[in-house]
């Protein structure tokens, strides 16, 4: 019997829609080469001959989908979280990502980042490299070895990095680029490569369009930053006059993709109603940092407004400006965020819901990588085995309460087993 | 030699301002018969016959105080979240505390409480117990096994408590207390009784003016809540009608307290001039609580208003409204609390920074105790001893960056051991 052809019992929840969180206590969740085959109440016939996994008491998840994250900036995460934005980037982002021109110390600190990030609740992340090919190779053979399945870029940026953070002009990082990209063809099977220009201030105007064409010729997506910090915006009205909002900037230049190949925009904290037409009509992708946009004082993203609009978002950690890789604290903060956006901001736009939290956090971001982040079948098998025995109750709490206490408690959310595509690649030796 | 005479040696962490942090790297601090003699490079000579003891690279900060924190919510901690307070109180909160009328239940979910508050960076808290006195005397039985240094407090409510949690009227209420603070005198050495009208809707005029009346005369100090929520804002002027605001209700019942004899108002997310004028003449306490304000959609208290206008501060974790006893999680969220105030609301209200907030958790709170939390010669010596290891880092870090990160990343820093008054209360038996 194949290895990816199971069977998991425990207490098992995951998302159908945004409203509502479906939970089986002591369920049965089936996974058949890698493909979910559904949730049960009782086990059918036709799966009685598979390898059952017995979990017990502890929870089964879906994977969760990491929409943005930065692998060089793991490794000071949580500090010099007084600053904003432009600050924090010239102060400590881009000193830290120039000495991943030296690929040993890449390749220290990328162990670090490969090796949390598979032992945290994340099956899927989109992730961003520095502008060094040597480096960003290495973190995508690194990351392939996790099992995890990640979108990779190596960073665009021939302007406004200092010395020793800029690439020569436009077509020196476009031909990095192509380099890169024929370097890693056929490599890897769960890492693929994404246009990661950084943002406008960054990316020359050439620059810009040679990534949008790149993009439409080699049908390759791209990701990156929109509408994160109020300087960061007005340098950009400068940088491209021409434009009518920051989105459309990106639009000037066809990097704001379309809805088969969609374009990654993280943050869109100040995002009016201009950019949410343009996000909606190329079916780009918002990636929601909360924990980023208050450590860096940005702001508040109205989640609510880009929900309603049916714009697609996924929650992300953002990671050095969001301090941790650990999705369901995502969770509590996206919650605390959209909390605090309605008390203080607009009181006509309700916070979200823990069950629309959930389900962003699952299959918002998982629908960026086709049908993943829940138990329905046919979805791919992406899951998480948690143990929650730490967290002391005087009752019996149903799947549902466990989950909500495990987000806002995620110190004691201990993962025991981790599983992608049916494979299993992470599992806890301590518990 | 005295047990509370020792030397601790490492990364030593403390304040003298709120504007900045002490650091020693491989620094010595000092205990003195329980009282901390200062921190220093070298040690000096008049010490070194005193037992060392060597904590190589961890951290050694103070220890903090938890200004407000309810010990029966602790079991349900992190469900209900959605909901804001009134309803979370009716639906959850109210219900759960009626089951300690139940003294083996109540001894059950305070062991459970008791023990997680030594694990936790705490060696002060003033906790809210229920309105049944045996159930509160264990409370404070555990606690001072704990050696902990507590107020606890036995809750006065004789209305809107629903049936199962309201005492029958005034007279009763402060007869109980009475009879509470006649049992447990002379019993307790780290564990203080504080008057604990819950707050106003709960409490009858004739309630409140006998908690006032108690208060004075046995100098007895009070706690409660002010201005956390704007219906509830909305209830008290309903039932105090002739109340100028919240705080003025308070004080029209005497329950304000005195610098000598300082009252803890938790919360004033809401409060106003007025309400800030009262404060400080009354010398009360605000018990910050950021997480609970964020998670019961409360909205943000200006702290960086209350700090410039001189009034006494503490932060609070405030469970179940707050998720965990976890101080250093509480003050990331206050940080965040703080940008988003100055982002969406009133740029002219600066962020707090680190500092402030680090001041805030340990000196802030713990001058509600006497000279406690700093290790300046003459205060009160508690301490704890942090690992932060499992934080990797690619070059060394100052331990200024070592105590942010571990603020930002609170489920990777774990106590080695924690002392109060010069003993050790707690070790971890797993690192």
């Amino acid at each position: 019997m194949k290895e990816t052809s199971f069977v998991l019992r425990g207490g098992i929840a995951f998302s159908e829609s945004p409203h509502g969180i479906t939970t089986y206590y002591r369920g049965y969740v089936v996974c058949v080469d890698g493909i979910c085959q559904g949730a049960f109440t009782d086990l059918p016939e036709e799966y009685k001959d598979l390898k059952l996994y017995d979990y017990g008491e502890r929870l089964i998840i879906p994977g969760m989908t990491d929409l943005h994250v930065h692998a060089p900036q793991y490794s000071f995460r949580g500090i010099g979280m007084d600053a904003e934005l432009l600050e924090w980037l010239s102060t400590y982002t881009f000193p830290e990502e120039a000495k991943y021109a030296d690929i040993e110390y890449a390749k220290k600190a990328y162990e670090y980042f490969a090796d949390d990030l598979k032992r945290c609740f994340s099956s899927r992340a989109v992730v961003f490299g520095t502008m060094h090919n040597e480096a960003t190779i290495e973190l995508m053979n690194q990351l392939e070895e996790t099992g995890l399945i990640t979108y990779v870029g190596k960073v665009n940026m021939d302007r406004n990095g200092g010395v020793d953070l800029e690439e020569k002009d436009a077509e020196a990082s476009l031909q990095a680029t192509i380099d890169w990209l024929e370097a890693i063809d056929g490599k890897f099977v769960n890492t693929k490569p994404i246009l990661t220009p950084r943002f406008i201030p960054s990316c020359s105007d050439d620059l810009m369009r040679g990534i949008g064409k790149l993009s439409k010729e080699r049908n390759l997506r791209i990701q990156s930053h929109l509408s994160e910090n109020v300087s960061e915006i007005a340098w950009v009205k400068e940088l491209v006059p021409e434009s009518t909002s920051y989105a459309n900037a990106y639009e000037l230049f066809d990097t704001m993709g379309t809805p088969e190949c969609p374009t990654i925009m993280a943050h869109c904290v100040h995002s009016g109603e201009e950019e949410m037409r343009i996000l909606k009509e190329h079916g780009a992708y918002i990636a929601h940092c909360a924990d980023s946009n208050m450590n860096l004082t940005s702001g508040i993203a109205p989640i609510r407004k880009f929900l309603d609009a049916g714009i697609n978002i996924g929650l992300a950690t953002d990671v050095a400006a969001g301090s941790s890789m650990n999705m369901i604290k995502t969770m509590l903060i996206t919650l605390q965020a959209s909390k605090m956006y309605y008390r203080l901001v607009d009181q006509e736009v309700k916070p979200l819901t823990f069950e629309e939290v959930f389900y962003l956090a699952t299959v918002g971001g998982g629908s960026y990588f086709g049908k993943v982040g829940t138990f329905k079948k046919g979805y791919e098998f992406d899951a998480v085995v948690i143990d929650d025995s730490k967290m002391f109750s005087m009752r019996d709490m149903s799947i549902r309460e466990r989950i909500e206490r495990m987000c806002y408690n995620d110190a004691d959310a201990i993962i025991k087993d981790k599983y992608v595509r049916g494979k299993k690649v992470f599992t806890s030796t301590t518990i």
